[in-house]
């Protein structure tokens, strides 16, 4: 038997221009060459801003594709559609579609463009705090498929992403909180300056001040991209941005993506895993105090009242999600502020008593 | 404004392991670690293969997919199909899945491995010479969609894959011819030498002696991989290797895809390419006459002959498929042996006599 290694690199490098009203910047304008430009986004987005994008694009050859919004059109009939539509266009590899819109539309458009023809250009516009400081970096695109989240999906960078402020001021006040919770998450996991930045300068931020907020996705985004460059198809290293995700995606599972936000749930799912450190003796109790109190600046529903079955439903979810992952109860927890450890093999009986006493635990608050 | 710049890289080195009756050495029977595999197969690989290759890795959990044969069956429905399996057999992104076929069962399960979860393993057991010296080599995984072949696919490696001889002596000559095709377009477009010595083993060859078989297929894959290494993407100079590749696509898609086999029309593809460069100039006319020589050891349809509809339909192919990549004419032709160039801006007038005259003029040959 002769062995050949074979050896193949992909590597990419692209830029994320960061700051307020960059359509109309020259540089903004001139990114695409003489590509062709389809533009995928969403109903409640087209309305606010599509206008506003072709306008400053006006000299390119451009259309546009609108998908209904929400997480429930997140599915291959929507892939199909944008598929059809290239094909429909003659577009080819060279063309550069266009996402403009939150998290599912960029994950859609992603993958769309990271099967069409084996890969096409894809530039990326968020128009959500949470997409711009998550979703878009990091290359991870994804569609519900056999009513599993993300089930297909690939990992594919875009040719550039444009995380523009002036999308924000538009966005509900549910929605900014939700994007604010995985910054706070960014400085509780991963960087203790950023976040003690973030405690200063919280009411700022919550006033959406243009300076304040620019910084806060700037440090987030590079946070994230620390971690994307070390492990980029996610074999471990990224764990730690997982910190308070178990107990989140338990939370949006079992109440079916209705009641929290991504962002909501997660505020909980890091507050649980924070007593859940406590109670194994990782840190101190101040610690969880600390992020309560930052969290509840914001609106957010952090008293989560569930019912027996809603309560047996979420254990079930817990218990799955692990066995599938075959990782014993594995948990993301901090070890000090800015800091997480992977926690293996954690009892289940400590996860129910958190869970059980989670409603009461900040009643003093 | 300020600009992030992001970096990603992703790099793959995996092993192919050429030899004769792989399954049951040692080396190859371990290399799943304790992964659980699921094989995708066809029909006419399943009833000569499948046996053979559960036995030999019986101490797997390991289920099986059969697909029909052939191109008409490379379609969403296929991979929809390998999905649902997938998803109802709870595996989860360290399963391991494992083509055992021709190029279609190969692009198929290639592309569903890199969408299903994000990527999953796998490992690729070409069967057909077609396969274990083109298209296993290479990362490109597709699908054919909208009736467009391969509309939809991706860059994808895989852990490793197994070329393994015995299953050539089951092959059908025809497709053995096919395969032997693309081995001469290796020598034809990358390497005197080669060709040289494809020349003086060419009988070995036919009889498919196992030491010379494996040796043209490593001398195959390495030369591929030299240019896969060099553009993993397939943005430039990887071009060469679809030397006769131009024509060769036009007399597949407008005989749809039932009078040739895929190297039966490159082969013609080839002759065609050379004799336009002669008609250039790149080349003297002892090149042509070489490789037709060369060609026509193997039992292959070489002499095409087009019905006036037929040829219509393939000026009209070649036109249409230039316009659409926007290269203008471009054709990759032999300039010595062992080399080819790219040529721009050819007048079609140039390639309308080149057909017109091609049933001719090998009549004295």
């Amino acid at each position: 038997m002769q062995i050949i290694q074979a050896r193949t690199s992909t590597e990419a490098i692209y830029p994320i221009y960061l700051g307020t009203e960059l359509l109309h910047d020259n540089n903004i304008s001139e990114i695409f060459g003489n590509a062709r430009l389809i533009i995928v986004t969403e109903d409640s987005v087209a309305k606010l801003h599509s206008s506003k994008l072709k306008q400053a694009f006006f000299q390119y050859d451009i259309s546009e594709i609108v998908l209904p919004t929400g997480e429930q059109h997140k599915n291959w009939q929507a892939i199909e559609h944008i598929l059809i539509a290239l094909d429909q266009g003659k577009h080819d590899r060279y063309s550069c579609i266009v996402s403009l819109g939150g998290g599912v539309i960029g994950d859609l458009t992603g993958f769309v463009a990271s099967i069409y023809m084996r890969g096409m250009k894809w530039i990326n516009i968020p128009t959500t705090l949470l997409a711009q400081v998550d979703a878009a970096v990091g290359g991870k695109t994804g569609c519900n498929f056999l009513d599993k989240k993300n089930l297909i999906g690939s990992f594919y960078q875009p040719q550039a992403i444009i995380a523009d402020t002036s999308f924000l001021h538009t966005l509900p006040e549910r929605e900014f909180n939700s994007g604010l919770v995985e910054i706070i998450k960014y400085g509780m996991a991963c960087d203790a300056n950023f976040f003690v930045w973030l405690e200063q300068n919280i009411n700022l931020l919550l006033a959406r001040d243009e300076s304040v907020l620019i910084e806060a996705i700037k440090q987030s985004i590079n946070i994230k991209l620390k971690y994307v460059q070390a492990d980029t198809q996610d074999h471990g290293l990224r764990r730690a941005l997982n910190f308070g995700h178990t107990f989140g995606h338990a939370i949006e599972a079992i109440t079916e993506y209705r009641t929290f936000l991504h962002g909501e749930a997660v505020a909980i799912g890091m507050l649980l895993a924070t007593q859940l450190a406590v109670k194994l003796c990782c840190i101190d109790a101040d610690l969880l105090w600390r992020l309560h109190k930052l969290l509840s600046h914001l609106t957010l529903p952090l008293k989560m009242q569930l019912t027996d079955e809603k309560l047996c439903a979420l254990y079930d979810f817990i218990k799955s999600d692990k066995k599938k992952h075959a990782d014993n109860l594995r948990f993301i927890l901090p070890c000090s502020l800015g800091a997480v450890k992977v926690v293996d093999g954690v009892k289940f009986e400590y996860i129910e008593e958190i869970i059980e006493n989670y409603a009461s635990i900040f009643d003093h608050c």
